[in-house]
Formats: C-alpha cells, sequence, structure tokens
C-alpha cells in the first residue's frame, strides 16, 4: 500500500519506522528536514516529499502525527496541502492526540471530497512504537476503521474501535487527563510528607503499596522524580491541551467535571509559569522548588 | 505478651483473630458488644473486657483500630477510658487512620505517664487482615517502633518506619487522598465518555493500557463499577476525613495543595449529599445518575 | 426612523416602547405572539410582523434582545430570517447580552453583505429600562457606533463604546461574572454566620458598613433574601452563560481565571441542580436549605 | 476609667489617640517601642509601659490590636504578660481581626480568672479611626459587651453586638473574605478586559453603573489600580489569614463554602509568591505582569 505519513517527532519517527518496514510504500513529510532526511538515510525505501500536497499524490492513505488538530487543519489546507494532492477513495488516519470536535469538522470536510477519516491516536510511547506495540485507540465510520486497522497494523499492539470520528480523541485526551491530574496529586502529598519528615522513596513505597497507586506513582515518580533526572520527554503543554479538550469534552457532553476543570486550570497557570518547552512532569520539581525539598531516594 | 484490642469494625475484627492466633493473651473492648462476643464465640481464648479501663490493665500493649483520632482520645478518657488502666511502661499503638496533629498530641500526653506511642494506620483491607499481609505504616520514637513491630507482626506483612509520632498518619492520608482524586477523575472522564458514545468497558480497557492507569481504574472501578455491585465496603465520611487530615498536612507545612483542596471541598459537598453511610465509590455512582448514563459492561 | 425590534422579553418589551415613544416607526417580532400583541395593543402606532424576514424589509436599523448569540443566529438565518429582508445599509444593533465570538462572526457575516453590526448590551434592568436609563455598552467600528448611538438612544442613560464588535458583549459577560461571583460568596458566608448565631440582618449591615460590600449585599440580599421573596427575575440559566462567556474571553485572551473558571463551575453545577428556569438568587436560597438555616431579617 | 492599649499598628495608633484624647487614663505597650515613644511624645498623658504585665496592673480594661488571635495570646502568657497584672474584675476588649475559636478559648481562659471578654474587630481603616468612626463589631456576653461598648465609643461610629465571644471575629473574617474575592474577581475580569482592547477606565465605570459594582470596583481600583499608585496599606497576609478563618468558620458550621476555599487556595499561593509584605492589592498588579497589561486610565 502506498502510505504517506506526516509529522515525525519523537514518536512519528519510529511509527513511520515500522511502517516502512512492513513492506509499504512510504512517503514522509515533516515540517523540518532533517527529521525527514534521517529517517530516509535509514530506511533507502522511503521518499521524502517535497510538500504535503506532493506526498498526497497517489496515496492509499495518508497517517498524520502532529501536535494538535489546528496543525492538522494547516496542513490540510493551501495550495501545498494535503487536501490539493489526496485522491479520492483515500483515508486519512489521523494520530495527533487531536480535538474531537476538530474531528468531526474535518472527517465531514474529507467525506464532501470522498475520502474517509480515522481519529487514530496512541498510547505507548517511543519504546512501544518501536516494538510495534503501540495501543491504537480508533474514532470513525467503520467502512473507515476497518481500513484504518491495516494502516496501524505495523505498529499497533492493540486497535480498540471506540465510536464515531471523534471518540478516539475524546478518549485520549480522557486518558492523558487521568495521567495530568495523578501528577498534580503526587506532586502536592510527596511535597507535604517531605516537609514532614517521610522519606520520599518510603512514601512512594507506601503508596505503590496502596489502593492511592497510579501509573505515575509506579513508574514516571521512581524514574523520573526520586532520581532526579526529569528527562524531557513530552511537553507539559500538549498535556495542558489534552485535559482542555477534556473539559470541553464534558461542557459538550453537559456532564460536570469539577476537579477536571480546576487540574485544568492549574495547568493553564504551570504552562504560563514553565513555558511552551516544559515537560510534563516539570509540575513535580516546581513543586519541590516551592516548597525547598528535593523527592530523591 | 498480654494486649489490649480496641475496635473491631470491618478491618479491627480480622486483624484482631491474627493476634490471638499468633499467640499473645489478647483482651478486646468495642462500643458495640455484639463484635466483641462474636469474636469471643470464635476465639475462645479471647477476652472482652466491660470498659476500655478494665481492657488495659496489666497489658504490654494496646492496639487501636477506630474511625477517627477523636474516637481515639474518647476512649482514652475518663473514669472508665484506657489511661485509667494503662500501666507505665506499656505501649499504644494506633491503626487508626488519624491526625498526624492529635497522634502529636496524645504521643505526648502518653510520654508524661511513662506510656509508648505508636501510630500504625493499615493497608489492604480485610483480605490481607486475614491473610497477615497488610502492610503497616508506623510512626513514632525509635524505642517504641521496636516494640510495635512485633505487635502489629500477626497482621502485617510489610512494615515500613516513617518517621516521628504522626508520620504515619500523614503517611495514610496522602495515600487515601490520590485514592480519592482518581475516583472523582474517573467519574468525570468515564461519564462524559458515555455520552460521548464510548462504551464505559473500552473506555477502562484503554485507560488501563495507558499512563491514565491507577488502581482505582484497574481493580475498583471493573470490580464495582462496570457490574454495577457497589459494594459498601469503606465509608465515603471516613475518606472525607482523610483527604481533610492531607489538606492540613499541607496547611502545616506550608505547601501548596489546590488540587487536593479542591478535592476535599468536593468530598465535603458528597458527603452532605450523599451521607455517612456512604460507600466510597458512590461518587462514580452519582455522577451517572446526574449525567443519566451507566458505566456498565 | 424605521426600526425592526425582536425579542420581547422582560426588559426587551420597555426597550422596544421607549423606541416606538421615541417617534421611531417600529416594527415588531417575537417568538410567542401573545407579547407582541400585548405591546402592540398598548402602542397602536407600533407594526407586528410576521416573520423576521418581513420585519426586515425597509428599516434603517434592527435591535435584537434574546437570550444568546446562538438565539441571535437562529433568527438571522433561513428563508424568513432577518438577512432574507435587511437591506443592504442597514444596521443591525444586537442587545442580546451574547457572545464576542459570536459577535465577531456574525458581524464579518453582514460586512460582506453591507450591512452594519454593533453590540449593544444593556445595564440596569426593567425599571431603567422603562425611563429611558439603562446604561448601553457599545462594540464595533466607529461608524457603525454613531448610528447605533442614535438607535439606543430613546432607552439610553448612558452609552459607552468600548471597542469592536463584541468589546460589548465581553464587558457585559465581565460585569454580570463579578455579579455571579458575589451571589456565591455571600451565600456561603451568610449560612456560614448564620450558623454561627450571627443575625443574617446584622451581618448584612456590617457587610454594607465595610469593604466587603457590593450591590449583591446592598441592593440583592436586603431586597429578596432578607425578605424571603425571591422573586423571579433573571434566569440563572443566562448568568451560568454569561461567566461562560468570560472565561472563554479569558481562554482566548490566554489570561489566568482560576477564580472565575471555578465559579462558572460552580454555575454549571447550579444549572444542572436547580434548572432551566430557576432565578439566579436560587444558589442563596440552595445553600440555606442545605445548611439548614433562612437568611431573613 | 484607666484603660490599658497594646498594639499601635496602623490602625491602633488613631484608636488609641481617641482613646486618650477622650478623657481616658491610657497606658500603651508596643513591641517596637518607637511607636509607643511617638505616640506619648504627641500625647503627654499616655504613660508607655515596659511590659504587658505591667499595663494591664489597675486597669479597668485593656484594648489589644494585634496582626492574629496567636499574636494575643503571645501577649496574655508568661511572667511579663497581660494575665500576670489584670485585674479581677477587668475587661479585654479584642479588636484584632482574630480567629472564633482562639477567641473562645480566649474568653473561656480569661472567665475562670473572673475577667470579661468582649471581640471587637473594626471596619473603616485609619482615616475613620482617626475621626472616631469605625464600625466596631462586638461578640461576648451581654455583661461583657455593655461594658465593651464604652470602652471603643472613642473610636466607634457604629458599634454591633453580633453574638457570644467569637461571633465579631466570625463576621469580619466574612466580611473581609467578600474583599478578598472581589480583588480576586477584578483581577480576572479587568485583565482579561484589558488584553480584548477594553480600557480599563471604561471598564470599571461600566462595572460601577451595573450589578457587578463592589467596594473594590467602586473606591480601590479607582484609588489604587487605574492610577498605579498602588500604596501599602494592608498587607495581603492579614487578608489571607482573615479568608483562613472565614473557610475554619465553614468548616465548623459544616457549611459548603467551595468558592471561599478556593479563593482561600488562591490567597495561600499569593502569599507564598508574593511575600509577607505585600499588600493586599498586588494580586492584581501580579495579574497586570503575568498578563503583559496595565490597568490604568
Amino acid at each position: 500500500m502506498r502510505i504517506g505519513f506526516v509529522g515525525l517527532g519523537a514518536i512519528g519517527m519510529p511509527m513511520a519506522a515500522r511502517v516502512a518496514e512492513g513492506g509499504h510504500d512510504l512517503v514522509v513529510w515533516n515540517r523540518t528536514t532533517t527529521r525527514s532526511d534521517a529517517l530516509a538515510a535509514s530506511h533507502p525505501a522511503i521518499h521524502v516529499a517535497a510538500t504535503p500536497r506532493e506526498l498526497a499524490v497517489g496515496v492509499e492513505a495518508v497517517i498524520t502525527c502532529l501536535s494538535t488538530s489546528a496543525d492538522l487543519e494547516a496542513v490540510l489546507a493551501g495550495d501545498e496541502g494535503l487536501l490539493a494532492g489526496m485522491p479520492e477513495g483515500a483515508l486519512l488516519v489521523d494520530c495527533t492526540s487531536g480535538d474531537p470536535t476538530a474531528s468531526r469538522r474535518i472527517a465531514a470536510q474529507l467525506a464532501g471530497r470522498g475520502i474517509g477519516f480515522a481519529d487514530a491516536p496512541v498510547s505507548g510511547g517511543p519504546p512501544l512504537a518501536r516494538t510495534g506495540e503501540l495501543t491504537v485507540m480508533l474514532g470513525g465510520r467503520d467502512v473507515d476503521v476497518v481500513r484504518a486497522r491495516e494502516v496501524v497494523a505495523p505498529f499497533a499492539g492493540t486497535v480498540i474501535h471506540l465510536g464515531e470520528a471523534g471518540a478516539a480523541h475524546a478518549m485520549k485526551s480522557v486518558s492523558n487527563s487521568l495521567l495530568a491530574v495523578n501528577i498534580l496529586a503526587l506532586a502536592e502529598g510527596l511535597v507535604a510528607l517531605a516537609k514532614a519528615g517521610v522519606a520520599p522513596r518510603d512514601a512512594v513505597d507506601v503508596i505503590n503499596a496502596s489502593s492511592g497507586r497510579s501509573f505515575v506513582s509506579e513508574v514516571l515518580v521512581p524514574q523520573r522524580v526520586l532520581t532526579g533526572s526529569y528527562p524531557p520527554l513530552f511537553r507539559l503543554a500538549l498535556l495542558e491541551k489534552d485535559i482542555g479538550i477534556a473539559h470541553e469534552l464534558a461542557l459538550t457532553a453537559e456532564t460536570a467535571d469539577p476537579l477536571l476543570a480546576h487540574a485544568r486550570e492549574m495547568y493553564r497557570r504551570l504552562r504560563a509559569e514553565l513555558g511552551e518547552e516544559a515537560d510534563y512532569m516539570e509540575p513535580i520539581r516546581a513543586a519541590e522548588q516551592a516548597a525547598g525539598v528535593e523527592l530523591r531516594g
């Protein structure tokens, strides 16, 4: 299958490599060409397109893996945009952690041109992308999702069809919001305990033996906080975007979400204070600094 | 060792049984005598005391397992209270999920009479109490904690000494607060997704394959929410108390805790709305009802 | 001047009467015809149109006074909508407490047809509408605002031009949000004091002699709460909409608004609990009931 | 009457001067002696005591005007404390913006020694203290309040008896919380509007012609924000304390206060960020800086 891949970020890169290694005929485009050139250097069969339009000509499917749905809309539009090149009958598989409202709008726009759409955000991070074991959430019409399953197969471990277009983006925003809430709650709890004299390692061990445990306490805090390494892996700005999407989901669904709404405002402030490049675990370091303690152990 | 045990609630009962089965000479007292009589019926070696004072005469240690530190202070005081009977040199091991400030006050009061104190809240619930595998957090002076380890051994799997008197109660309040936050966040996220058409079971599966997972999403929601069983196991009122204690901890430590403070106010409202007997998972059912959806699957 | 007036609600009715009494040639339309018929009965010179389109034919200006910008968009659209009848060169003066984003969209749409637009929300309520002393906020291009001043003159005491299209709606949403915040804060403070034994009348007198005073404490609470009258005057649902608009304003401006965001979530919950028809002072009565006190005196 | 006065802060100073000018025999004590010496220099009839104990000997009443109830408890205690000198039958009139729980505890302690107590926080600031027109809130037993009225008469315009000991402190904390909430809400609303292009002076004018108006919008913002003067008049740290007291009041009364609880956490953060010496209007300046706008006009 001829597939286009747009967006070679930290996770897009290994996903694209998996697609190429899966025997597909792959064309890639990335805003900064150093990344597309690097990928092509290691995978000679990959073609690098000069523009999204050029990438789209003749493909059966395009995979997009961008920061936001607004980025996707920008890549679709214009004389050199994807839409100028995508043939009727093609499929857009959007692996961006996007916005369900935008996704429904895009799906309708594409449907008007005879192009299919599936939102397909992923979970698992670059390591599972490399091994082809990502969890892929799918939203869209059955007819599109059937084809999307084939497209994502090279990098997918588990694939779940969650509903109409946008449903997978809604799902991903909630999942990331739960992550976001646990980061804040652990930051607050651990610094208070540290100031009260409880060793951070002991606190984490107790939490992980109790009903308060989470992926954040079991994996992220031991690997990144207790070691003090705080590697920059995923931008806080994107997590702030995700929790904003989850809040919009609740507004649209007319359901109460006082905790998520509150956490979202906290992330808005953290994003403004820590900046666009800050890592998503930085709120814990900021809490350490505000309290004058270090969560090491 | 002669040990007194006060407070035969859902978890106190199997803990006391383990102590008796561990070869100690056990005297018990409970406010409602049906529970102490029932325990004695199944363990003939256990003595039932008529009052806390009577229980305390001649013991080496007393274990208390009550709802709140205020309950402990009530049991200690008065002509028929524990303090009227406890001999100098004895040890009070408080397994209540108590308040660190109260615990420090009690420790100081007992120290004035030559009685030791350790706060010793537990994690793991009745099933692990029965098998003697509870996690026991300990707070107190080294000299008291050494003795407390021996006292809790019959029901303890893991024992961690976290700091001075009150440190273990602080720890437990934070751990339960993390539990509390995950309950609220999952309630909000799952009902919004359900109204957006995502099947609850799919949503939970995705969360549990992602960085948003927690004990609540992995264990409690599948067992109690997706099944619709909602068994009454742990009172919401006690969880509200715990998150209140965690907030006081942050106030005392002068650390920021905007998320926990917010969650605490949400629990205050939920307690007022759902009542003193409501189970701690009821906020999820209340969210279902407010949204007009059922999280089953 | 021939003027159309759409929306004869509690405040639209006296505003329209002022316009007619000001010597203009007035055509009115209202979704429920009983109100337009009643107005025409008392003001024989007023014409009642059968549809928005019919109303719009030949006017120099149309005044709209609806619940939401979505209502305005509905009235504009369709074969029998305003846009089907409004002549090029006419002016739309929107007195709705609307949404700045929608207003900018509507202004652009009208500009494309050579029709001017000014957002013109009002403050002062039906009594000042009757006496022609409303405060009118104006947003729009200078050329439109000059004409809008003439249109609103019959019911305006003070007129302030605040900026481009949408600026007046932004202003109104913030002003109403301050109202909303004071209602909640007084509800919480007064019931806590009442339960602590402070007489509500004394509490209000002290607040009004202090730096805590507000329009709510000086006017609304004495007139409606201390008397227990709670007349239904302005729907809570509309105030919830307004604080939602103010929050969107802060999101768009990328400014922090943690207090307003929180109050907005409180109003979302109150709207869900108290219903679409509840008056905006009902949160105080709900607080009385939850606390088991009455704020009378 | 022989009266002692402890606490010559910004408002205590003119209050003490009024008492002396009212014909009473006045003894003063202040932690930093420069202020007591300055007062005595301008009022030769005033005696300066070396210690609280010395001040208290032979008085009929002592007025205290301190930062917190904890300060009062510190001044009462010890060999050179007030309690060591106050005669049986004397009256303590506490003008501190204190804590009702502490006040009840102090009242009970004093009652045990035959000394009366009234909490008597004031409203109106130094200007009204100078002219003897403060509003004085009184809490205490009738027998004490009758005498307290006479004691506060030299600086009181309006005197209101609100309930038992602590009631006046409760009242004052709520009144200041309403002030605190309006400061935050105006900060958020005005910077969002300014970024949307609305001139701050226009925004304030509209608010003050609407139901969103408050003492903050009518007096404080025009005098201190629109002018950019931000004079240091009242410490944010004390306002944070007050809203903390109001929140404790709600906790004790078991009433819901989600808005005040939230505002309290915001003030905790602001106090930590802006410091102990920051003025209570600084949150507005901080909001200006975060948004990159100036609210002048």
